[in-house]
């Protein structure tokens, strides 16, 4: 694992990283050593691991939790390249998409694909930030919603050392069977107007995770509107959960 | 409205009032002088005022978040006389309960009944106790599930005072039409596995509130079985939107 010069602002010292071809940013309070709780923070679709809300929360999560964040871009996303392969299921998704089809099977295919190397991928890139002073070997958590969900539920569900996750923004297509083998407090998040995933498909989302510890806030508004509220219960969520 | 003598433990002082012929109860932060947020705490259907759920939330609604917390026995219910009318209906919901019938009707019928009687009273308790010096004319705000959501719903829908409530644990029969009026900010909490009420129906009940604002947590478990960290949600809720 490669490091750029580590910068720091706001009480939150940011730095870029590479581990073999994956791109990623590490958050830590500015000055942190010592072990701490982890939180993966897994973009949506077509953003990458600085969109704006992934560092938003990143630092908030640093900030006002005393954790570390990490982020990575996903395969084929942000700095990576795209193969011919994922050009194609996306220009089926897009297609569909303009013409007003019913796309949660086109959605399903591409976070299979994605999903088949993004799990191994932050699987090492968890071990290989738990050998960093400022995370080591405390537990870890997982934030994704949308495509990052979708990478998420088989992560959570494959990966022991993560101990609680806030998941959402996306139906149960293709999910239910990984949905079955996540046991670790969820806390769920469901745009109750969203205009991409149906309500019923979110519900039944919720609905197929193991986890005794669930819990599901829904909102009104559209798939991108979670409200601001929510992201002092992930913090709290987390807090309960991993410290 | 008349007044027992104040008693006083663990930073909250408790009386017993009668207004007219509504016994209640009225938590304060000890010593608390001057305007504060009043919570208004609807029982389930069958207990009272001092029933121990309401009393542990009203004493942290008072202790955490120096809110006033007053409740109420509901008509025929607690210390108050029941009728020969109310133990008709109440006769039949058992029968239906008994046989292992949908009892929704019976239980709209009876909440209905209740309300009618139930929403002037709080609004007279609420306008008596806002002349109390550790009241005062701060915002209200009213918390009730099951049946306490059932006289929740017309009493919000009608009374300007009340800016925030936390509801839950019921179903949209009978309730609709009240709850398309509800515009300030909801709560709303509904049990996954609730074995009284079906889901769909207490998903509609959220769905059929106007309010912007509203936020839907669904937990685990049945009727009565909300979890622990859902007062402290509670309470910043009220904090969030009262204060």
């Amino acid at each position: 694992m490669r490091f750029t010069p580590a910068t720091s602002s706001d009480g939150v010292t940011e730095r870029s990283f590479t581990l073999g071809e994956i791109p990623g940013v590490l958050w830590t309070p500015q000055d942190a050593t010592g072990p701490r709780p982890l939180i993966l923070i897994g973009h949506g679709g077509g953003q990458h691991k600085k969109a704006p809300g992934v560092v938003a929360r990143a630092r908030r999560f640093a900030a006002e939790g005393g954790f570390a964040a990490a982020a990575i871009d996903a395969p084929h996303h942000g700095e990576r390249p795209k193969t011919e392969e994922f050009a194609r299921i996306t220009a089926g998704l897009r297609a569909g998409m303009a013409a007003g089809e019913d796309v949660s099977g086109h959605l399903a295919t591409m976070h299979t694909f994605l999903a088949g190397q993004a799990v191994p991928e932050w699987r090492a890139v968890l071990t290989a930030l738990r050998e960093l002073d400022a995370v080591g070997d405390g537990p870890a958590g997982y934030w994704g919603m949308s495509m990052g969900c979708a990478l998420g539920v088989p992560l959570v569900a494959a990966e022991p050392r993560i101990g609680a996750a806030v998941l959402g923004l996306l139906g149960a297509d293709g999910l239910a069977e990984n949905a079955a083998k996540v046991a670790v407090p969820v806390l769920f998040l469901l745009q109750w107007d969203d205009d991409r995933v149906p309500r019923d498909q979110g519900l039944a989302l919720f609905d197929a995770l193991a986890s005794p510890g669930k819990t599901l806030h829904a909102n009104p508004g559209g798939h991108g509107e979670i409200p601001e509220p929510e992201t002092g219960s992930a913090l709290r969520f987390f807090a309960r959960h991993l410290t």
